[in-house]
């Protein structure tokens, strides 16, 4: 286990390991590369702990019981975090906690895969959050946040870029990809921008006039 | 290969194999036991080929070229469906496909996981043709179909059941819920009925009055 008794200004992005598919090794480096401070959500404890990464936080309901000493044990310093909520997932919970802690950003990981109740209410729940905090959800085949305001970032040609309503997303406008769209309307279910890609090297740009939509860079 | 020259009335649901993550092999036989007709999207043809059964059809764009001739070589016959369509995705098409054949049913298999724009839009798809053909999504956690009128099913007490707004739902009327909706409202993004679950052996019924819902089967 490394030590990083550092001072954290929170300049960096929270991470949040949810309870979904566990992402590659290297993607998970990556990401606490710079020590985040890192939020571990209920069971996924204990596939996090074999891994020996310091954990900062431990949210959930915990309504399965949990041999907390244990935990503990290996986890020192630990913040323990009981939210018994039902209204609302842990991953709810886990970016509410963040933004009341002053997080102004989190990545997520874990939070896609396996069940797809649980990976489709993880992806759109995004949206709900998109003015309090930036986050961005990743696994081993996508990076997914929310279009806040005007989206502009420098792409390579043929970079795949999928655009998905949460609901139905009117007005959008964008510039830089092979199909783009022109003050179009996009519905979940009926018509999405699922398998764009980024028509030569610059920049991208997406507009959105009402309605959450969701940027997915994606790969096979 | 199993060969099975057998008369179909189309009285079993096809069977779609799409591009997204594998499935248990148990699952895959289980669907396969009483010899349905097996579509295979694009890509999957090189994963499904060497599981040894028998495919009907293939379909797809294949726009990134094939050795169209070493498939045919292993299976004999197989009708090959060229979709050029970019406005749709493989399996819309496979889908608008079955409906035209006049297949009542399909199970969906491989349609989740990996890309998350892929497996959102293969998932929010399935309400698109709820009114031409029942369409059941499955992967090795989940159980997945959208509501078309009254649902009602027996269930176990406990049993895990989503309700997924694909977009806004109004008016929705369950029972046998451990937590009932009386002509709620679900919003994707903001309000889901995610792990819900059965209150006590018997029929749950679920009915709504405006949009798409999608009721989800999940284990861990």
């Amino acid at each position: 286990m490394s030590s990083h008794h550092i001072v954290r200004e929170k300049q960096e992005p929270a991470l949040i390991i949810a309870n979904g598919e566990a992402c590659s090794e290297e993607l998970l480096g990556q990401l606490l590369e710079w020590s985040p401070y890192v939020l571990v959500l209920d069971h996924a404890i204990h596939r996090v702990l074999p891994l020996g990464i310091k954990i900062d936080a431990w949210l959930g309901d915990f309504d399965h019981g949990h041999d907390f000493e244990a935990v503990l044990a290996q986890q020192h310093p630990l913040e323990i975090i009981h939210t018994p909520d039902q209204d609302k997932t842990d991953l709810n919970k886990a970016i509410e906690f963040l933004i009341e802690r002053g997080f102004p950003a989190a990545n997520i990981v874990w939070a896609t895969g396996r069940r797809a109740d649980h990976a489709i209410t993880n992806l759109t729940d995004l949206v709900r959050y998109k003015d309090q905090i930036r986050l961005v959800m990743l696994d081993d085949h996508s990076k997914i946040f929310p279009l806040r305001g005007t989206f502009e970032k420098w792409y390579a040609a043929g970079t795949p870029l999928s655009l998905i309503p949460v609901g139905t997303v009117q007005g959008i406008v964008t510039s830089g990809l092979k199909y783009n769209l022109h003050h179009e309307t996009l519905t979940l279910g009926y018509r999405t921008g699922s398998s764009n890609e980024v028509a030569a090297d610059g920049f991208v740009r997406i507009t959105a006039h009402t309605g959450d939509l969701l940027i997915m860079e994606c790969w096979d």
